[in-house]
């Protein structure tokens, strides 16, 4: 019998497609990682980028020289502009404001084909230190309500050619939809229970045990209850926090050792998949907007990993309303036992 | 200058990507229709299928035979099942019930290449009696809270392989997330001014006439104010009506000419390309459900068409915030010149 599941976030309903459904193997993809040619993201072709914004580097070498272990620079089609005013207006329906924002490119690794399953914790704790760094810096603007970080990993993922791995940082002048609709439930949990609905779904996850992938003494890779797509996975920090900047040493650490485990994971299980990575993070705090009084105690940062293995169709798109033919708990077991 | 705007339905915002702007022509696609093999959905093979629900046929043709124009039946891989009560219930902070619905197929033609572009008014026209039909008779099922017409065409629209045209029907046990929140979107414009915010769009777009394509006396095919994707298209009619099922003879001779001279124009600009088409209607009116109260006057059904030419990333996924390279004005001047 197909299960039709509720988000206990966003009360977004999914079904398990139980009579549609695969085992975790149907997922696999061989995709070979490509040569790179010409790569502008390549240590030795600083040249080919716009100037760095930072870079964390080997002693001695200098700013757009090689040397770095990751770097980060303004991309150079930007889909917002640094300059101006948010110049917020209306006409009759309908409301517009000018395309203000930041949208900047942090290159993980200078070796082109590392993912997160190859490349040393230590490398992966300084990708997560640089996504820490531009975040406060970009906040210190109040024009902006949110700072996104993400990822495209893969064809599949809707990158550009580009194959080396690099992260996007993107600053709005408004908080996006998806990122309201998760601090709105969050926010109903709270003033129904006082507590914070992920910390809630953590320690319900830890007495059942059969979504959880990985985990350390402060971060936890679960996969999601009523999850959009087949190994979705969410990577929490096990301690409450809202806010990603306030992250410790020690949780960095962690942070990295989570996910280098589930992705080495995931790379065994699934081949050579696309997928994409978000961070979920608290908005900025800007007083006159009323996310920031309570969001201390009821949000809670999360990275949200979505393998990008199966077709979205019409059904989906018109509605929210995703089919997904894998129960978590079997992906959830494949790749612990990966 | 990029353009951030608001949906005034959802309150969804979109990035008009004008660095990234392209011309019309650019999303031009030139796949070509497949020779059908063995396609079950072809005249001739209707022992490939399960039997029929309805058929509109000529006189003479039996059942399961040839001389049909529209043909339904249950799809043979359905996500749902049809047997069985709801069984609604939770564990802990997780709501589920049992997977009860409905999933049907409707073959929109006998020929395999047809399109909306190349059919007469008069088959497009028996399309939407068809869906009517099996709307009627779904919604009878009080199980049923939300009956979804939908059809995915093309290699890029999430389809499986069969390119012959058809439709599919959802019956589902709750209301979809995303027609939720246009349902509340069009309820709170009702609250604030007592109109419907469907006719309060399309009056504010009769008199700028930048997003309208084609319209007829009784209906209206325009670009949204803020599109998703390029090309985005609703079709709609002009008098108020929240129910799809209460269409008239003349309002689906209006709908079917408007739906052929909008899909010729769009075949004519991007050639042959994917997409897909939801009917976003009323949900079905169970009297203990809030919404059967005022949606009479508050929706306004309508179709949603979405070509499938770009690539959805991270950034969109994370954030259903989405970036769309084409002004709708600019798309929907070529679509009123093709």
């Amino acid at each position: 019998m197909p299960e039709i599941r509720k988000d206990p976030i966003t009360q977004a309903w999914i079904i398990i497609a139980t009579e549609r459904a695969k085992r975790p193997d149907d997922f696999k993809t061989d995709a070979k990682p490509e040569e790179p040619k010409n790569c502008p993201f390549c240590e030795g072709n600083e040249n080919l980028t716009p100037p760095e914004i930072f870079s964390y580097r080997k002693e001695g070498s200098g700013k757009d020289n090689k040397g770095w272990w990751i770097r980060g620079f303004p991309n150079a089609t930007p889909v917002l502009r640094i300059e101006g005013d948010i110049g917020s207006r209306g006409f009759g329906l309908f409301d517009y404001m000018n395309g203000i924002g930041a949208h900047e490119i942090i290159v993980e690794t200078p070796n082109h084909n590392d993912t997160f399953a190859t490349m040393t914790t230590n490398q992966i704790e300084k990708i997560f230190w640089g996504y820490r760094d531009r975040i406060i810096d970009l906040k210190k603007d109040t024009r902006f309500r949110y700072v996104l970080v993400f990822k495209n990993q893969g064809p599949l993922s809707g990158t550009s050619n580009l194959t080396h791995p690099f992260s996007q940082i993107i600053a709005l002048p408004v908080t996006p939809k998806k990122i309201k609709e998760e601090l709105d439930g969050a926010r109903l949990h709270y003033q129904l229970k006082e507590r914070c609905i992920f910390c809630d779904i953590i320690n319900q996850e830890l007495m059942t045990k059969s979504r959880v992938i990985v985990e350390n003494d402060k971060v936890i890779a679960i996969m999601p209850y009523a999850p959009r797509f087949p190994f979705e996975t969410w990577i929490l920090p096990k301690q409450h926090c809202d806010d990603f900047t306030m992250v410790g040493k020690q949780e960095i650490m962690a942070l990295a050792d989570v996910t280098k485990r589930f992705f080495a994971k995931l790379y065994k299980v699934l081949g050579n998949p696309s997928f994409n990575v978000i961070l979920h993070d608290a908005p900025n705090k800007i007083p006159q907007q009323g996310y920031w009084q309570t969001i201390k105690y009821d949000f809670h940062w999360h990275f949200e990993v979505i393998p990008r293995i199966t077709k979205v169709a019409g059904f989906e798109w018109g509605t929210g309303f995703y089919i997904n033919p894998m129960p978590p708990e079997v992906a959830a077991e494949a790749l612990r036992n990966a």
